[in-house]
């Protein structure tokens, strides 16, 4: 096995697993490392934060998803820096990884735009670690408000903002007011869920920038109806314990709250900086139109770490960009192998959608623009689609019978922080 | 709701739950306290440690069980302290909460003999996040040798140790057994998992002392068919980060192992000692035969919490007991309102069971002293008839299809050990 050349990716999301799967039947050696044990949905990872799903249902042992694929070794590790000239990746633990061609997929984490300092007070939504925190923040807020007598405070604890208009703060924002306005509605004695208030603030003078504008407008307009105050055109300016401050029009304005969120902003994965080539405002990596790092055959780049533009328009960060950029990403790698010369990637946009709640989404399909219920049942149906060809889970009974019959188990998470292992 | 006397419970166990169900009619008004937000189903715990099953399959939020009894409060909040003579409850947040009477059902927590020092290298399984962090080191160990060169360290990393031959202890070492022999055999490529050392410590002379000889030997051959190594009359005499030490007539061995699982002992709930009462060597209140604590007719005690003897032999710390106890206590404090006398309290015994792994268990059940197959399927029916009693779950597309209908989310739990919230 070591006399065909051995190609390392970094990273286990959307790009790393379509890259290490296109690579099946070629002539290499794979090994795909990540510092989670799970490959992760996550287009359904807000549903976990709003406690609809369990961690278990959007998320598959990476070598469980690869165990039929030979070719390819998984390591669960962290990686600590990249030696570009000696062609190894040095990790924490353990020995550094030596590779004939490198593809890095490993994505994006919060930006705070400078504001480092707001991040434990406006955790962001990336991990199945964030979004079992962001559940145990919202569910805390409503227990805390139960036990407190002062109204002002009961007034805090029950106040939920949530910073930025894109996808996941509209889905957020979505599911919370559900949260507050029907799925506790009976469950407490002494404050009414329902009196919760929920508000959106954005930047820019529109919720989700990506969608044409009478989807926009849908969606705010769902919003709205589920209870949802949306701000547009607001800066936030501060976040403490308390509450946060924003600016709107030039007026700075206060709100105490017990619960921020923050779907503002990403920032690529530190380690594009460890490949010491230049990199855009987000930290991510200018890649040639092959995928190729600039001056690095031998190294690629996929999905949210990866800055590309196309027809002058930079491609976005979401789960079909970073899978098409990975598979590609893979070919070229053969192409390269065999002497070949690379080909340029090109984005097939199949699709935008955004779900707001129970019955309401917006979707941008080609030439259907449908929002409401029918966006919201192509949605349903697009992500059972994706999920059930991803993780075939059912209940607990089906489970047990499962596992009866092939021996396997899926829920093999490694979550939480601890570090005590 | 003020004039009618007020029943404080504490604990939201099998216990708690069955007294406040027990007092949906009577003239009282309710309020259930505990430090989750969830009832959890803890004999499938050892599941959920073993990645068969997630936290959200066991666990239920309580407020959401109790919703439809409109005469329960239930808080989340942490016990301080007792104020017997008061009639209170001081609690870590919040105000203290009175009481007419109060049923006391906080269950046990581990007990390391005097070896408190062993807890951070040898945990145990009595809590959703302790059943999360066995979860973590279990997988963490295989994942460690996958990585690691060295062949002695890769046995050590490979060498789990379970402390404590009870149902819990039986049932990890067979799941853990299943897991390296069965489920995880196809995903390494550096190791073999199915080569993984998993030894059963045992202090007394036999597995399972709560069953008849002949089912104990059923089990231990079962545990010994997985390839588990069962180890009797041996006594732990340390635990640190490279492995224990044990003794077993009068011989001192020392086995390297990575993973160590306590399921030795366990030591009923520090709010005990509050009651200012005497406690028997495992901190239990020892109860009056109607489970009123001695000097207080306004105080009962419940579940693992209570030391009760029937017919010469102490009562086990299992679900049917608290459940059958909770029920008890609760009807006392009805007739402790009414001016009747108190009666005492007679366990119902419905049998016992324990799981050894798939197709494997052992079931004595009245004049049924089954084992193998039909143990297990007993075992699968029982549990499967409980846990859908408890909690109707399904699938992921299920889950949404209830979801819309009913609008309610399931999956409410508050885990982690974040304290930033």
């Amino acid at each position: 096995m070591n006399d065909v050349p051995h190609v390392l990716i970094l990273g286990g999301g959307f790009g790393g697993l379509d890259a290490a799967r296109a690579l099946a039947d070629a002539p290499v050696r794979i090994t795909l490392l990540d510092r989670h044990n799970y490959h992760l949905f996550q287009p359904l990872l807000y549903q976990v934060a709003t406690a609809s799903l369990s961690p278990g249902d959007i998320a598959s042992p990476i070598r469980w998803v690869l165990r039929r694929q030979k070719n390819v070794t998984v390591l669960l590790a962290n990686v600590r820096d990249v030696d570009v000239a000696g062609r190894r990746v040095l990790l924490e633990e353990g020995p550094a990884v030596s590779y004939d061609f490198l593809i890095v997929a490993t994505g994006a984490a919060h930006s705070y735009f400078g504001h480092g300092e707001w991040e434990p007070r406006a955790p962001g939504l990336k991990t199945l670690d964030d979004a079992l925190d962001i559940r145990r923040r919202v569910l805390m807020a409503f227990e805390a408000a139960e036990r407190d007598a002062s109204a002002d405070e009961q007034r805090r604890l029950l106040t939920f903002v949530i910073i930025g208009g894109g996808p996941t703060g509209v889905e957020l924002a979505g599911a919370l007011a559900e949260i507050a306005r029907q799925s506790l509605r009976k469950d407490f004695r002494n404050i009414r869920p329902e009196s919760a208030r929920i508000m959106l603030l954005e930047g820019a003078p529109h919720l989700l920038n990506a969608f044409p504008e009478p989807l926009r407008e849908a969606a705010r307009a769902s919003l709205v109806r589920l209870g949802v105050e949306v701000r547009i055109n607001t800066v936030v300016t501060g976040v403490d314990a308390l509450g946060v401050t924003f600016k709107s029009q030039g007026v700075e304005e206060r709100l105490p709250a017990q619960t921020v969120l923050w779907a503002a902003g990403v920032e690529a994965s530190p380690i594009a900086k460890a490949l010491g080539v230049p990199l855009d405002r987000a930290g991510r990596v200018h890649a040639e139109p092959t995928l190729a790092v600039p001056g690095h055959r031998e190294i690629f780049v996929a999905g949210d770490i990866c800055a590309l533009r196309q027809d002058g328009v930079p491609l976005p960060g979401v789960a079909q960009v970073a899978k098409q950029e990975g598979a590609h990403a893979a070919r070229n790698v053969v192409r390269a192998i065999r002497g070949e010369p690379l080909e340029p990637f090109r984005y097939r946009d199949y699709g935008n959608m955004a779900t707001i709640g129970r019955g309401s989404a917006v979707a941008d399909i080609g030439p259907i623009k449908a929002s409401g219920l029918l966006a919201w049942l192509i949605w349903v149906f697009i992500h059972i689609f994706w999920l059930i060809g991803f993780r075939n889970r059912v209940a607990v009974i089906s489970e047990w019978a499962w596992s009866y019959l092939t021996f396997q188990r899926r829920v093999r998470l490694i979550t939480g922080s601890s570090k005590s292992a």
